[in-house]
């Protein structure tokens, strides 16, 4: 089997170059043609599992998920994979389904040098698992301890949709929301309305319908928005809800209410998912940047396993997206 | 740090019952139990690198599909991801994106001993770098060589269509597709469609607009119609595509066309892809098992990296399922 030696060798370069090419770092492009061409050639292959023990690098990363069954987490997902892999770094994918056990054990892989770094989208309790020192970036979460987090501008989310809603001519507004009720970046997507709300001094009202996991949640909204009804005509003429899931869920309620939208009441969702995820928006939405969510994330967690400098905090704008469930465009 | 032997001593067993629980082979429940316990109370982390020189297992499979982007991938690796992880294995996920580089890369990691399987779906000519004495369950995909194949049954999925349309009073039908035209079991879709329309004795069309990374696909599909309408009457009433993906954006063309779906014109497409992959079906379809295919090729891929005896070929059912783009329900 051919090694290291032999692909110097027969490139007619230095050992330390062939190494440089094998784990990524800059070579002469005239240098990196010889040697790829000599590792292809001697059929070498790098033991892994050494270069494992040896830098303690496995140039892999855990990237915790609750269920890429969820659209938005199936883009998050596939960007942070592409990311991952043109900066050499392989992606093992965990969908947490709310199990704090499974997000335990990926949590745990970091200990046992099965993984270099986190980045995670988590809504369990996990802070007993955590320590600062793990190279780990959260997605929307901001721990108490010093976990390094990325997210988007989710208070101006709000207050975009506020705006929105009153441009398009709603009187009566009405946030609703699903999920988690731990602390965390996307709480401010209801702050952000409610301060809108406030400041355009225009009618609201907030209301929460706990974890989105809980079957009953639909028939409890149905039930709400039917005893905010007379003759025909809801109380509200403008919604904002905290997903685009949950807006598509409020879209076919209204749908079997009888209420047209966007004539009678306009609505906007959070996230700005795409038919697809490729053709036209879902539905008029706060869309999220989530390609630049990816790349940031993956850029601070290699800056963290490099024990390099990084911002603890950073959030990405967000737009106001038009998908035919507004008056205004 | 915690040794296996110090688990032994404190849970009272012995050394090779907490391998066996930490390998996840069967012992006594009594026994799990001390055992784990015991891992709990010493805080034991297993040295998985020194395992994985040992047994040469990395408990891993590298999963890879051409882009999670696409619903129908994102809920399969969904799927699969939940299989490993109930089996004790972890996955890297890799999206191809039809780069047949990236698959090289991943289906060289089998080699390097940094993964024990591989599941994939792919549509390059990567026969280069397969041999059959690699674990590696295709699926959809049937090579030439000896690699095991999970699909589902598109010749029938196709037949079902044909009847579906039949049934629902279409009498001039149109098949048309999209995608790779390597050898695969997904070409059985158009095969089973004219086999059934031959038999049914209905007059039929089949076109074919090659790969749908081609972007001037949309406008080609848009002329073809539009070529074969007269009055504001499309000659065909009843449409089957290739996949959703496809059927939607057939939707929209005849929507711009101005034809009414399913009262002018019926279409049914192929996959079975739900509203946020959960609520009801996008459009009438055939849908695929894909639950069933993430289970089937995850037990197949286990049982290759344990050499036990698998079937080279596995076809599952499919199913017509009725979204509103049909007649019939």
């Amino acid at each position: 089997m051919a090694t290291i030696k032999d692909v110097a060798n027969d490139a007619g370069v230095a050992v330390g170059t062939v190494s440089k090419v094998l784990n990524g770092q800059h070579v002469s492009a005239k240098n990196k043609k010889k040697v790829e061409a000599s590792i292809a050639k001697l059929g070498y292959q790098m033991n892994y599992y050494a270069r494992g023990l040896r830098t303690n690098d496995t140039y892999t990363i855990a990237v915790i998920v609750p269920d890429i069954l969820n659209p938005f987490f199936a883009c998050l997902v596939s960007y942070i994979e592409r990311e991952l892999y043109q900066r050499g770094y392989k992606m093992f994918l965990c969908q947490s389904q709310k199990d704090v056990a499974k997000e335990a054990y990926y949590l745990k892989l970091v200990h046992q040098n099965r993984v270099d770094g986190i980045i995670g989208v988590t809504y369990n309790e996990t802070e007993p698992y955590l320590s600062g020192d793990i190279p780990m970036v959260m997605i929307d979460r901001h721990f108490k301890t010093d976990i390094c987090c990325v997210s988007s501008d989710n208070f101006h989310g709000g207050e975009l949709a506020a705006e929105y809603l009153v441009a398009g001519g709603s009187k009566r507004l009405l946030f609703i929301r699903t999920g988690s009720t731990l602390e965390s970046e996307t709480l401010k997507r209801g702050q952000g309305f409610e301060a809108s709300c406030q400041k355009q001094g225009v009618v609201y009202k907030m209301v929460d319908f706990g974890d989105d996991t809980e079957s009953y949640s639909e028939a409890d909204i149905y039930q709400y928005l039917k005893s905010h009804m007379q003759g025909g005509v809801l109380f509200f003429d403008g919604i904002y809800t905290s997903t685009d899931g949950l807006a598509l869920a409020v879209l076919e309620l209204l749908r079997q209410l009888g209420i047209q939208v966007p004539q009678d009441v306009q609505v906007i969702g959070h996230d700005g998912l795409k038919h697809m995820n490729k053709g036209a928006y879902l539905l008029s939405s706060i869309a999220q940047p989530i390609k630049d969510m990816a790349k940031v994330s993956v850029d601070k967690a290699i800056r963290l396993i490099h024990k390099e400098p990084v911002d603890q905090m950073t959030i990405l704008p967000v737009t106001f997206v038009y998908g035919g469930t507004t008056r205004q465009a």
